[in-house]
């Protein structure tokens, strides 16, 4: 299999991260997303809707979403546990996850892809036809990653991760999310001390760095 | 548990659908999102994202993603399965799960919160902030849910169902996603003879009337 991978891009960080928690290699190949190869006519071919990482099996099957690479890795090695155990755990995994991912990294990136000269003409992520960046969706951008930042805190003056009492991938999305939201030159406030204790925590793990 | 539900809302339905499926009952209650209940104190301080559907678990704990709600009753009730049974088969209907729900349903919902009048102000989805409609949003979210089409015609000329040879949770997106789409006078063309085939079939299972 091949992971189709930009070492720069928040979401295939979150999946080379979800990897090295359960120490697993995979073979790599860098697109180059600031220069546009994955919408150039040979990425598209592979994958149509032009979205990295991507994970290509052995038999052709392509996985384009984060969550399902991770997903499928998550049942290949399912130790250490980064979904959880039962159904109440998989569920709230699963929606913290989706929180972080569509409320926090969504939000970042709507702002990032709509003020960023290089994805001029391309503010849709993955797709081939131009898409205009709107100064409007930066400001909405940032109000939505602001309104993130309050939520993420509030849970975590209630648990010590994002997701409960345990590191999983709702930390990973939540983590790279956050990082992200630099780029733009977002930061929490100085009020959010649970994010502050929470995020050193997690920037001292090792495949933090992956 | 109870489920907090609004019969016309698309996401709400994706959830009543897949629990018709396994034959689950749950307690409802219904929330006016057309009249904004969804945003007010009451509701926000149950669930600050705003957002139905939404499960509390008997325990207090809120589960406000439609697909972790699924997630949660999977677990509960494998059978008939609807997310998949190894590791491939549930990476694959969580990668097309997704990309009905990314791609389809939220295009489309990005073209009907942008332009339906009663969402004035109320342009992201359970956000009590004021966020206006742009019109210029609607154009593309159009451009994207005909470009979702494209991508679910050209699968079903080589799948029978979304996520493979079986029904799953898949279907079920994507196909209140192109129902979603009707409200905003989007239709697949006439050359979508796949999506025509599979769309019919689907229409046929009694649990679409959930």
């Amino acid at each position: 299999m091949i992971l189709y991978d930009f070492e720069k891009a928040p979401n295939a960080r979150r999946v080379r991260w979800f990897l090295a928690e359960k120490g697993i290699t995979v073979e790599t190949r860098q697109v180059d997303l600031l220069g546009g190869e994955n919408i150039g006519p040979e990425y598209l071919a592979m994958n149509p809707r032009g979205l990295i990482p991507t994970l290509k099996l052995d038999d052709g099957t392509v996985i384009d979403e984060s969550v399902s690479i991770c997903r499928y890795f998550e049942e290949l090695h399912p130790e250490p546990n980064l979904l959880g155990r039962d159904a109440k755990e998989k569920a709230v995994i699963d929606c913290w996850q989706r929180r972080a991912e569509l409320d926090g990294l969504y939000s970042a990136a709507l702002a990032f892809r709509n003020s960023t000269p290089v994805f001029a003409n391309r503010a849709v992520p993955g797709c081939a036809e131009p898409t205009e960046q709107l100064p409007v969706l930066v400001e909405r951008g940032v109000m939505l990653t602001r309104r993130f930042f309050n939520l993420l805190d509030t849970r975590l003056g209630e648990t010590e991760y994002v997701a409960g009492d345990r590191f999983t991938i709702a930390d990973i999305t939540a983590f790279v999310a956050l990082n992200f939201a630099r780029w733009i030159k977002l930061s929490p406030d100085e009020k959010h001390t649970n994010i502050a204790r929470w995020f050193e925590a997690v920037s001292a793990r090792p495949a933090s760095r992956a």
